[in-house]
């Protein structure tokens, strides 16, 4: 694979920053441009040799090979905007955003043509923690990172895209976007909006201190996934509000019909639901 | 503390086991006598050292100093009815059951005064592994026990229970089982709810295949409890039902919520509600 002169890094946190350290442990790219928000977190950046440098988004994306945008997903559109008149004619633009429709929406609508050469990705490789200091370079070995190529994404770009994440040590699978998001709103985006929902109810109870101080670990790893990013998920949920509310009507009803073997004493009826449960988890471990 | 002489367990699984181990570990206990409906299991349990011998019910309780009953919860009043006869003037017997004003209601009907030396306990210290295989002297090593006791539990039986659960590692606290049953319907009984139905629900899914294909790390942790004993947990949520069902109702309100800020595309009132729940469950990691 041909190194890439210099990649640009929209939002250098924890999935940003880990795309860099992997990239430059597989002697991938060289020189690597950051961009953020926060001051202190691209000082931490540069600090920790995950960049060689900082600028504004139009400096850095001029000359780069090959632009990575991992910024909250609700930023998309306002940052392809700014980087679109200064994108170079080879220039190949990927992200790593949890959603895919949005995504492509604001692509196409701010690259025109050049949205031949946006490949729209999604590394499935997370942690609770966030920010640069978080950032690994192995973060993303052994790990999916789905690509959602579309109709008029340039063979060339996209090809470039999937072996960067190879050499990262990703295993890359590719889908539609719109069965990428039908997909993690069942698996991902609903469980986090359960797990934000229980400690958002477990916290408002008047007893909540007491309840808190009983809390086990089965609780804190149902509930690890509501420390997650706040202001990343809300652009997750936003953006993939149709297929989570269409998942959330879904699991309503379940709980539904949960209730109602609960409430009529259905012992039965429940130890089937709850060994089925178990059985179909057990089956999915053993396979991963 | 004065050695037990022979201990009883009833149920010899990975609460059971464990109790056993530790008491053993404290140099607590003489002889341990098992009792279990499952040969594989309980002739795991003596080639493993955790029971020195096994009985049915009613000649295991024979002159047991102690009775540990760690069965699922359900058992508990057929368990309390069988070895009712068989217990000495001065036996003193226990349990495990993660719920408590059931345990309590059974324990009255079955042991007439002799309720005076039951004394009704739950470890806080599970695993998704079940079985004595499972079972480890070191399981409630720091863990809270809570203890319920009784107005006319009597004082030196309750003092000799509270001492072995310090002696087996564990941090003692007591409360009454109302207040217990409250507590734990919240932060226990519930996720184990809401898990359970995730994985029913996306194993119910017309591409249940292809969405546990895509599941990841968060999931696994949000589902790790829906691996669970089935039959235990049946138990459990039956047995605390009232309080179970006031719990499921919150959390369907609060789900309600989060679907009408959702629905609306409330972007600030969703991050807010992610915020909050993650600087709750931050204070609560940091306080344990």
């Amino acid at each position: 694979m041909a190194k890439i002169g210099k990649l640009a890094v929209v939002g250098v946190g924890l999935i940003g920053g880990s795309f860099a350290l992997a990239a430059r442990r597989a002697n991938a790219v060289g020189r690597v441009v950051g961009v953020g928000r926060s001051r202190a977190n691209i000082d931490r950046a540069r600090a920790l040799g995950v960049i060689d440098a900082d600028a504004d988004a139009a400096e850095a994306v001029r000359d780069a090979e090959l632009v990575f945008l991992a910024m909250p997903v609700g930023q998309t559109a306002a940052v392809l905007a700014e980087i679109a008149p200064h994108l170079g004619p080879e220039t190949v633009v990927t992200d790593a955003g949890s959603t895919k429709s949005d995504v492509v929406a604001a692509a196409r609508a701010a690259l025109g043509a050049a949205v031949a050469r946006f490949v729209p990705g999604h590394p499935i490789a997370g942690a609770e923690h966030s920010g640069v200091a978080a950032a690994r370079a192995d973060l993303f070995d052994g790990k999916r990172t789905v690509l959602t190529p579309l109709a008029e994404t340039d063979a060339a770009a996209a090809a470039r895209v999937r072996e960067l994440w190879r050499a990262c040590g990703a295993d890359v699978r590719e889908m539609t976007p719109e069965v990428h998001d039908r997909i993690f709103a069942a698996v991902s985006h609903l469980p986090h909006l359960l797990a934000y929902a229980l400690v958002h109810d477990v916290a408002s109870h008047a007893s909540a201190q007491e309840l808190f101080d009983y809390a086990a670990s089965g609780f804190r790893d149902f509930t690890r996934i509501a420390s997650s990013h706040p202001e990343m998920w809300r652009d997750i949920c936003i953006a993939n509000r149709a297929a989570l509310l269409g998942e959330l009507d879904r699991y309503e009803e379940v709980l539904r019909e949960v209730r109602a073997l609960l409430d009529s004493g259905d012992a039965a009826g429940l130890e089937r639901l709850f060994d089925g449960a178990r059985a179909a988890r057990n089956r999915w471990l053993e396979r991963r």
